[in-house]
């Protein structure tokens, strides 16, 4: 089952990307009918770090970084690096000199259901990584993994080539398939939030910009 | 049980409050008898926010956001938002549009045992949020809770009305009626605090300033 | 079993020390086996900071912080106060006024698995502390525990004296008669590291850095 | 705050109560409006135990367990020990020798957010407790709480004199005043489920016996 | 994306399927190469079941038990509920009532990665459950979800008609297509490790049963 | 500082370590000053089993089980397998053929700070474990790591030969060289008990037998 390294991933329209990292996570979540998002333990290493980009998928032995290595080759420049043990596990299996290769390579950044180090080393690069944990615990190249074959990661179902979607709100996957219907969809809820901004900012309530009143009396709300 | 809005709700003295905030939850929860702190796992988005402001609650059902665009009526400037599911919950109940909301109606901040979403819009927007988690999880407007009724968040047992205090070190409640002797407490807490504060930093030992040697020898402390 | 502070403990050589401090968690962790860490939720309450020096240990009693006034007597210059509690307890163990007093008498940092308070105040006071929760609980005077024995803290064992070091990516505890030793071999790593990073930077792969091609197809790895 | 016990309180009716053990947990949460429900993490050390009685309710301070002896002088035949400690705990207030106490008294078992020892003497016995952890940790008699005050119990508030139901599903509480509408509620509910269990059993499907078709299609759910 | 019943599903080999029982959950579980394990938080509510059958899948809405009653329908005899919440949730989807209707419909068993209640009632009924939580919390049917898509569940994506195996070591998946392969591969295992049993139980040491020793003294093992 | 086998370990007396399994964790850890408990996770996988014996620790890496032969070898009857792996890991490292082969030399059960599998099997032969998780998760043979070398196990130190005490209420090491005494201390312990026992059962209150009314008086207790 293991040991396999697909090559020449389709990706999706890198404009198709740019607009999905334009609008972030929660947009295209919503955009996406609430799905694909990861668990909330996926936290950024740093704050302020906003990254859209086509999946690198690694299947990893838990404690074992071998794979990592052969992952890189792989990259494109804007590729995301996403790794997925395949136990639960906390151990670093990514640092300095992986991220120093990786960037050379034009990744924009990491997605790891497990744990990173140096994490100052990477804040200073400007190298984003989303993780489970920060461990300085190291790992071995003893076993086999797989690169770029469907994996779940946190909770999401993650193939090559999807497009991942990461900021200070956690991490979102949009099938390549349906990359560029998201797109659309988020934009379009993009311009249609900006003009309640507006008007929730001048004091309109929600309870009557949306017409609430009525369905909330229908079910039975008291005002006491 | 559910499906009520208390309107017109007793709130704190606004000097009271004013020396709340400026004291901060440590000192706050110590001048109360060490009673009213939240759990730990209630986290502010950014660091350095200290607030104080009343309570307006909201127990909402777990995933279902519809009762804050309610209690975002009842809102007066300074006054807090505190929401707590039902059950347990980390979807995203709040983000960037109902913030624009409750800042536009004077609320200084939420406490919130679930999750929070556009954790980038509301730093900028300088609206502070304590949260059980970051998760972007959109939620639904399908079923009633209440407004203004006594909840239990994170622990601690709230009413509408309370005084809530924020900071860095996390959330701590004090009861209305109570707000002006904690506040009067904290104060003097404070006050105390200087000197000794003062003393250690000149190297004083807190063996020596609190008279704990004896005592200690007394139970049996050995210096080998 | 509890009751006794050690006093006059040694200490590992001040330049091992620097040497560690410099080096930072993860490469000092590699240098000694990859051993020693400190569980992963050790987390520093404000990022950037990087320390070493000679553990001070303390054995409390949960939710009791008598021993940490005992213990600061015995601090000397570039010490690190690290705080174990008998029990599982997040209770808010120390606060500005201890770290005002530790830092003193020269203390560079505070290990805890417990809670922390008062983060604000210590992080412009450049206090830096890892630990488990924050957390404003107080705690009481009552039972003693005891300075200067060999503890467990987040599941590694530390006995007075032995080198901790402290950076974003966590803590590692050195044993002090290792220290030079472990010195070396982490000063040795990062001469190592350095023609590394600046090769893989130029884009060179892990994989033919490394001669893993072989060692892979070996093992089965299949290109597909 | 502490330091109080409260004696001679009310008890709710022995037939309401009687009602209530019959009828178990998750009719009881159901009947009072899906209110009142402890923490999941709420396990009772034996399977098949169900009790009901009233509250006699404790403020512990973590690991010590003093006030379980002043409590246990007001218990009286029938009644529930519920200990709730003031911070977040696992030690083991309560061991066999407590429980022979208790059980002495009339006590019918124990609701405790922390930890609990003897579990193999509590089971010979037919003593019940629901704990968050077992955990033979010792304690502490050295601080005051209180006795028959409200507490937040695993997030469900308490007051003394509160109906205790207790069984495999977990553990719910009733407001004293409460108590007799729940009941009569929940028998309601029981002998409305009867005849739905027995139409259930012979194949009749939830989607006919509800009438749910017309709604489900008229939402859009689509069969293919 | 949701509001879809997927009917008339493909199913294993009934024969396939009760190998895939006999042999157990870690058996089968190696024998497709250490794949298709659910999350260890899926704990059986009673020990000793162990069940194999095709999975019926649910996508529900968290805290909401609507699409239950749909996917009933969809039952066969031999069939298994998979239940996985679109987001994290411990409430109480499943009980006494919908158990009667599943097992009049012929189903095994049910997974879900959320809460269960009724617990004694289920235990009785010899009605198997592996869930996160039991937990007596009550869910609403206000939401659409879908049955008989694809789910990731605790974080093992499952398909309809995939087998379900799960006894008291917890629950592991098996592709549809591959079930006939992998119960060969679980049966082969099987015997093997029939012989190797005896051998251990004799005494003889898997040191010299898997020629180990050669390897490990290779490896630099050292005896002291 | 791994591969390395410590041979012919020191043990404790057999009778001493018969009576610390006859007073079992809770009265041990009393007995030894409320020190040596391993974390409240460690649960048996079946209730009733009570067991003492020598430990043979193993230092294993995450997810590797190969030290487990190694250690088999180095049993002796009545000694306890302690498995503490390198780094955070719940992988099944240990099944019914490990348990056949242990039970052969006469081992008495399994202490791991990780996975177990096949527990029904080990349930029916009577092999009790204490462990963090049921896991069926396969585990590799690829890395040294050591046997009978000091580790940490759950929070605890322990080093070979010391003795373990297990059963329903968890886990206690004694270390070796005080095994004696403690075992006097829990005998001595457990006569004590039994007198109080009796009182408590005959309604005398712990509050008269104790002589505690005074003490809790002067502390300030009201009773109102």
């Amino acid at each position: 089952m293991s040991g396999i390294v697909v090559q020449n991933i389709e990706r999706a329209d890198p404009e198709v990307i740019a607009v999905l990292e334009r609008c972030g996570v929660s947009t295209v979540h919503e955009a996406q009918g609430r799905t694909g998002l990861l668990a909330s333990h996926m936290r950024p290493i740093y704050a302020g770090a906003r990254i859209a980009g086509s999946a690198i998928t690694i299947s990893a032995p838990p404690g074992d970084n071998w794979m990592v290595h052969v992952a890189i080759e792989q990259l494109r420049p804007g590729d995301i690096l996403v790794i997925a043990p395949t136990s639960p596990c906390e151990d670093g299996y990514f640092g300095d000199l992986l991220a120093t290769s990786a960037q050379a390579r034009g990744c924009k950044g990491l997605i790891i259901n497990a744990g990173i180090r140096d994490v100052r080393d990477l804040t200073e690069m400007k190298f984003p990584v989303w993780a489970k944990a920060v461990f300085a615990q190291g790992t071995i190249k003893a076993s086999l993994g797989s690169v770029n074959v469907p994996v779940v990661c946190a909770g999401a179902p993650i193939n090559a080539g999807d497009v991942i979607v990461a900021d200070d709100d956690g991490v979102v996957v949009v099938p390549r398939e349906k990359a560029a219907d998201v797109a659309r969809a988020a934009e379009a809820r993009e311009a249609n939030e900006a003009d309640k901004r507006a008007r929730l900012a001048r004091g309109e309530l929600g309870l009557d910009m949306y017409n609430m009143r009525g369905k909330l009396a229908e079910m039975g709300l008291k005002y006491v």
